[in-house]
């Protein structure tokens, strides 16, 4: 069996945000490889923030980025359960980061539940439209229209969207692990991006 | 005659934001009186300013505020017609104070006619009713309610409302000053205010 440095124990809570006692055992659990040890924390640490998603939010900051040149910003309001939580410098950094997200990309709802239903509609109908002569079956054109729809939510919602600072996280996803680092639960409440002209 | 001094001209043109020839000649048609030499100025400025009105208005900045704590912040969009007048320090001030005011004064809409007709209407019953026993004949009853109208939108108007950093002035005052100085029609386009549990 792998021996479990302090170092190792470190590099994973730096990565995953976990308390010192989960990282060793989820180490141990995985025989010290890191990316299992990742992977199961993360499960982990999703499964205590849908324990968490019914507690209640009312805290929370406005974040708030401006481009230079002013041309263009954004305000946030992210929600959390308590002022403590609301203060340290990783929920004013997620503040910050999520209206730097908005005035960068754009989004135009906040959810997928959020995009009115005659705009899924119009999109639907554009894209069946450019495939009418394709020849493909009712099935296949059916399951390429949810492909781009799901293309079409990652562009326009902003907790689908990638983060800008590491694209491989979802905004959604990087809500969820400041959730879990922080042990509270965490809500994007509204945005509101202003633009010059626009 | 009266002896209009530099130092005079000078202080005329803090006050005022107007060239250093019209102080000069506005002074001097006064005698050197300086608050006749301010109204006076600020009478041209408001002709000159109507004047400019109907210039079309398409640059312009964001301004932004957040108070510390960062539970309440806004965003303001402030047009006016070059690229140049947005960039100067008046204007990104002008910016930044609307968005401060805003934080502030809690304003629900930017102009009078924003107002939705049925808030104006349950206002206006909400006043005759304080009032129904008062015994008042009914011309002085409805100069009152206009009264009591007017006040309301001072407190919910952007552009009607004391600017907090000189009440003298309503923010539409300031925003005149501020085009007669800049030499550019300004024109307060929108403004969102985002506070925690808000």
């Amino acid at each position: 069996m792998a021996v479990i440095t302090a170092t190792m124990v470190k590099e994973l809570r730096q990565a995953t945000g976990a308390g010192v006692l989960d990282c060793k055992q989820a180490l141990e659990a995985h025989d010290g490889d890191f990316d299992k040890a990742v992977v199961y924390l993360r499960e982990e640490g999703m499964a205590s923030a849908a324990k968490r998603a019914s507690r209640q939010v009312d805290e929370g900051l406005i974040g708030s980025y401006v481009h230079a040149g002013s041309r263009v910003g954004a305000l946030v309001e992210v929600n959390c359960e308590t002022d403590f939580v609301a203060r340290t410098d990783e929920f004013q950094e997620l503040a910050h980061d999520l209206a730097m997200q908005v005035v960068a990309a754009k989004p135009l709802y906040l959810i997928v539940e959020d995009v009115p239903a005659d705009v899924v509609e119009a999109e639907k109908a554009t894209y069946r439209a450019q495939m009418e002569e394709s020849g493909k079956p009712e099935n296949i054109l059916e399951r390429i229209i949810e492909g781009k729809l799901q293309k079409f939510y990652e562009e326009v919602c902003l907790l689908e969207q990638a983060f800008i600072k590491d694209p491989d996280l979802t905004v959604n996803e990087l809500v969820k692990q400041q959730n879990a680092r922080l042990g509270e639960n965490i809500v994007v409440r509204r945005f509101v991006r202003f633009e010059v002209g626009g």
